[in-house]
């Protein structure tokens, strides 16, 4: 399994994903799942992934093929709108499920992939896109400015809790560390490295790639005072009226 | 869709539910999802039920017939441990399943429940189990004393973090009310009143058993100040090395 995520703000957008990829419990692997594309000034996107691996590695082998071809017909260097990048992506990944799809089947394995993409093209406000295995896409709202793939459900809500478009690049990505940690806790094919992607809104490149591992002081000190804040809070609840008034 | 838990610590057993029901967005009904079954001083029983209505219905009706037939061969009467109480709810599940399969998997609806059942025997130590679809069941365990069904991904990461054996019935029951709040924030088909059920150990009797509607004083005061106290502790999180020491 897998968690990504990405946030979408007034002043830019956090990318944060696990990178623990498994095929059966032993089976563990640790790959990367965040991939940036980027022409400094023109143009930035990050694309994370959940899903079939084989599937994921041979869209992103395809996109960065077309990235780097001048005169690909169509690639993330010619869309002029980010959501013509998220049809792109869904097309791509539909004619990689579907080469394989047949041969899939027979072994019962699924090949379907989510992906996300974001980022920002000169002239366009910047903005996120999901992906889903149909090829089909949708763009986060104000009322909901984040979208996720993998294992959604553990690190919800406290998403739902804090951010909202006016939050801060820097408190929309611990609140991504926090989401990514509470779903470490509760689902072990989730896992270390955390990669953290941060993009400020008309850089167009991106300003923060950083990798996460447990033993990061960040990450274990935001791990300790959440884990205390949390029972803080817990204790302040208010008393039932049958509990004795110790 | 539905979220029911079961919290057991060393001092007893906190029960909750919520009490939503529907099949489709526009058919939403509100149901009791916990059904005491006591003795008082002999035996006590609490079932929370999730899954088909059709279903949950049914078992709950036979098994109440049977606990009131003197005569009937098994009962929740009859049981001499509570994983026999487990066995025999599987056991009518997997029957009134049976009996309707085929007409429902003709209409493509599915006929799966899901039961949590805990409670005490006198000279049996309280204890709660799962009753899965298939009428095989599991019990809690100290390092993970809770039991969920339902939609269960939600309200886990605050159970992980709070609940031990020697957490107090009080605690586990505020524990179990955030974590179903978190789960209704998150899912509109898990929805209020809820329901809160408290044992003590060797009671032998339900000590409390109370619907929470979203007015109540506690539960308002309780979301209140639970989204209060997560966004301190939030605010009380490391800062980036890159932001600005402000």
């Amino acid at each position: 399994m897998t968690y990504c995520l990405a946030l979408r703000v007034s002043s830019g957008i956090v990318f944060a994903s696990d990178s623990r990829t498994n095929a059966g419990v032993d089976y563990v692997f640790t790959y990367s799942k965040m991939h940036v594309f980027s022409r400094p000034g023109e143009r930035l996107f990050v694309l994370l992934t959940a899903g079939n691996l084989g599937t994921t590695q041979a869209v992103v082998n395809r996109i960065q093929r077309d990235f780097e071809d001048a005169d690909a017909p169509a690639s993330l260097n010619t869309v002029q709108y980010l959501f013509e990048a998220a049809h792109y992506v869904g097309k791509i990944s539909g004619e990689v499920q579907d080469e394989h799809a047949e041969a899939l089947r027979k072994a019962k394995v699924n090949p379907e992939a989510s992906f996300i993409i974001g980022g920002q093209i000169l002239g366009q406000p910047h903005d996120i896109y999901q992906i889903y295995p149909q090829g089909n896409y949708i763009t986060a709202s104000p009322s909901t400015p984040y979208l996720q793939i993998g294992e959604t459900k553990y690190g919800k809500p406290i998403l739902d809790r804090i951010v909202e478009p006016a939050t801060s690049l820097a408190d929309a990505a611990r609140c991504a560390l926090v989401s990514l940690d509470s779903t470490m806790r509760a689902n072990i094919s989730v896992g270390p490295p955390l990669e953290l992607g941060v993009y400020n809104k008309d850089a167009l490149d991106l300003a923060r790639h950083t990798n996460l591992t447990l033993n990061s002081p960040l990450y274990r000190s935001l791990q300790k005072q959440w884990n205390e804040g949390l029972k803080r809070a817990f204790k302040r609840l208010p008393r039932f009226d049958w509990e004795q008034s110790t």
